[in-house]
């Protein structure tokens, strides 16, 4: 029996898939095709989980997965999932995939894209005649961009509390799971076993600007950030604006506005790059004749080492005390959630990174700052993600764009990472 | 015939009016009767401009003057005036009075006080034998709280153009002055002419902590502040609070929370007491996991002098220029409305303080950083204003309070000052 190596020099030698062949146009087709449903007439995608919308996506990808010759199947937790078995039986599958619903004011790529390429990759190895030695699986998972409960429910991260999710429809979970094939009530039956899954990569936009800042086509994705969020009360005295002296003040705006710079203080001048942001505030009474007497607002810490994450919530807590004390304002912060960094699998980001170079890509390493399905499928199996640019950083938008030819890159690499984790596992 | 000083020598020789002997019971029980029209749950009053409560008050009021002996009329700008005949034919009048209108959760004593205390000054001297050389007119000026079209048709200052006038009904300022007994078509005749008013003196609730601090009695106001009020529109760029790393934000709520505390210092800079304010902000988007797009929010600048109100500003403009270019955002700052300050009469400041050193009162000088009918008035003839303490400086609301004999003080105080002026002018 050969080895790995074995197995991947051989594969290399005898490489008869040219993973820039892949068909770009049924790619680029399925994207446009896609955003047909639930397009805006900003050129926005409106595609929230459990709509009409995503449902009619869903059957569409479902028909895609068929023509490709995949076997479909959707489970408990609402995943539609094409399977396509290997060459050696009894093997883990080998899993990529994203998702394919959208936030209220969505993009073409955001999640469709990891989806259609999974679907692409399949179109080309089936086109070269090629099968991997693995089961090769494409999921689109439900509901990320709000309940995640399609990638929780597949890693055994969902709670089973129907309180704890807030649809983006008001509906309860179990109505909306029945609407897109999923089963509430065996929920825990979507949950994989360990040795089903060998690996899970995932293609998706950056969403920010770090590759188009470097000048990158491709990002190897060192893992998902952690985050932590809170929210912070602050109290002071609401009183007249004319007649309260300066310094008989308990200015609740003032204060905060302290807690906002010393937030912003604290990731700067962390010696990692984690990213702090106060994003909603909420001042009372809110009148200009009024020294503000409250304010609420919320922080959002993220990183992917959870030691970093410990240290700016310690730098956070100082700063709240130090502050209220000096301006004599009362400061209650509350943790509203958190969530563990995932470390990406040394040896999927090492397949990235092997194929980006193989292809001739240049690209560099960076965290995923923002929450992705891999983020909980990395929590069980060894997990990686490839970003493309976003063009200008932006997302969740008209305005999110990647070319043609980027989307191909990010495609081509994940072909050929599949194909050395195929040998290397 | 006798000349000023020596008018008021031989009146305080001859004085029979005792000013301590004012029935106090009636002020307390007026301040307390006049608080049940519009009475809250809260305890707090809502007894806003042209409402029923309003009107229900204005007539008590009227019945009230009427007891005292007083001659009444309502002029076009919906002001009630009780006034009593001098001895003197021909002497311009000396005013007092305040407002009855409340804010929405307004207190028993703002306005109210001003007003019942001119009445009470008005018996006391009636039940003292005592008529001042001046007529003396006690004045319920019409909605201060709101548009103050009261003081202003009266002092002249008053916008004849209807837009001008945000009621808190909504309702046009020609319907509202109806329903109090004003005019809108002939508003232009409530100007008084420059004879007709020897003096304007004002007692109110300082509304502000200042006094009580001292550990005074009354306030010797020297003027009431001007005020500047802007908007200021901060405009960055909204993104991704997980994607943007810190240094490509262009983050609107940091850029704000500098400018907030940059107005604090220039305010606490200031060798003056100005004062300054941001009461309203407002975010956008206002998400917890966006970096704040745009931030809109209000200065409120006052202070006594026009030069240290210019000084203000120019210090607003440099820092808004700094930071905006700093942090890569744009700021545009719009004017929203301007009051001039109104210094109040040297020989008015002068009766004030005399009488309450001649009474035994701790006193002190202070300016009025909130506005008030005297602000107008004072722009046209010699003005003064006479400020008791507010507990804990609370105002326009339930807690508002000034207790019975400090209202008594004032009262002894404005009554006593009056007399001064009467003999002085």
């Amino acid at each position: 029996m050969l080895t790995a190596t074995e197995r991947l020099q051989s594969a290399e030698q005898s490489e008869f898939v040219d993973p820039l062949r892949s068909d770009a146009d049924w790619l680029q087709w399925s994207i446009e095709q896609l955003a047909l449903l639930g397009a805006q007439d900003d050129g926005s995608v409106c595609r929230r989980g459990f709509t009409k919308a995503d449902c009619e996506g869903r059957q569409r990808v479902a028909r895609w997965m068929e023509e490709a010759g995949l076997s479909i199947r959707v489970d408990a937790a609402g995943n539609l999932i094409g399977r396509w078995d290997g060459e050696e039986p009894g093997l883990p599958a080998l899993v990529t995939g994203s998702h394919i619903d959208t936030v209220p004011t969505g993009g073409h790529f955001d999640g469709a894209l990891g989806v259609l390429a999974g679907l692409d990759v399949v179109r080309t190895l089936k086109a070269s005649g090629r099968r991997l030695r693995h089961p090769l699986e494409v999921i689109a998972f439900a509901d990320e961009e709000s309940t995640m409960v399609g990638c929780k429910g597949m890693a055994g991260t969902a709670s089973f509390d129907p309180a704890d999710y807030t649809t983006s429809n008001g509906e309860p979970i179990a109505v909306n799971l029945e609407r897109i094939g999923g089963h509430w009530p065996s929920l825990a039956s979507a949950r994989r076993d360990d040795a089903s899954i060998a690996a899970f990569l995932e293609l998706h936009v950056e969403q920010g600007s770090v590759l188009e800042s470097r000048g990158d086509a491709i990002g190897v994705v060192d893992g998902v950030v952690g985050q932590r969020r809170f929210s912070i009360r602050i109290t002071g005295q609401a009183n007249h604006a004319g007649t309260t002296p300066m310094d008989l003040r308990q200015d609740a705006l003032v204060t905060a506005a302290e807690v906002v710079l010393a937030i912003e203080t604290l990731a700067i001048r962390h010696p990692g790059d984690p990213v702090a942001t106060v994003g909603r505030l909420q001042v009372w009474p809110n009148a200009a004749n009024v020294v503000p007497g409250s304010v609420e607002m919320t922080v959002d810490l993220r990183d992917l080492s959870p030691q970093v994450l410990e240290e700016l919530v310690d730098g956070l807590m100082q700063n709240l005390e130090t502050i209220g004390e000096r301006r004599q304002c009362s400061i209650a912060i509350e943790p509203q959630f958190e969530v563990a960094p995932t470390p990406a699998d040394a040896l999927v980001i090492e397949a990235v990174a092997a194929s980006a170079a193989e292809l001739g890509f240049s690209y560099s390493h960076l965290p995923s700052r923002a929450s992705h399905d891999a983020q909980e499928l990395g929590r069980r199996w060894p997990m990686g993600m490839i970003f493309v640019p976003s063009r200008g950083g932006l997302s969740h938008s008209a305005a999110e764009f990647t070319s043609a030819e980027q989307c191909r890159s990010g495609t081509a690499v994940l072909l050929k990472a599949l194909l050395r984790l195929d040998q290397m596992l």
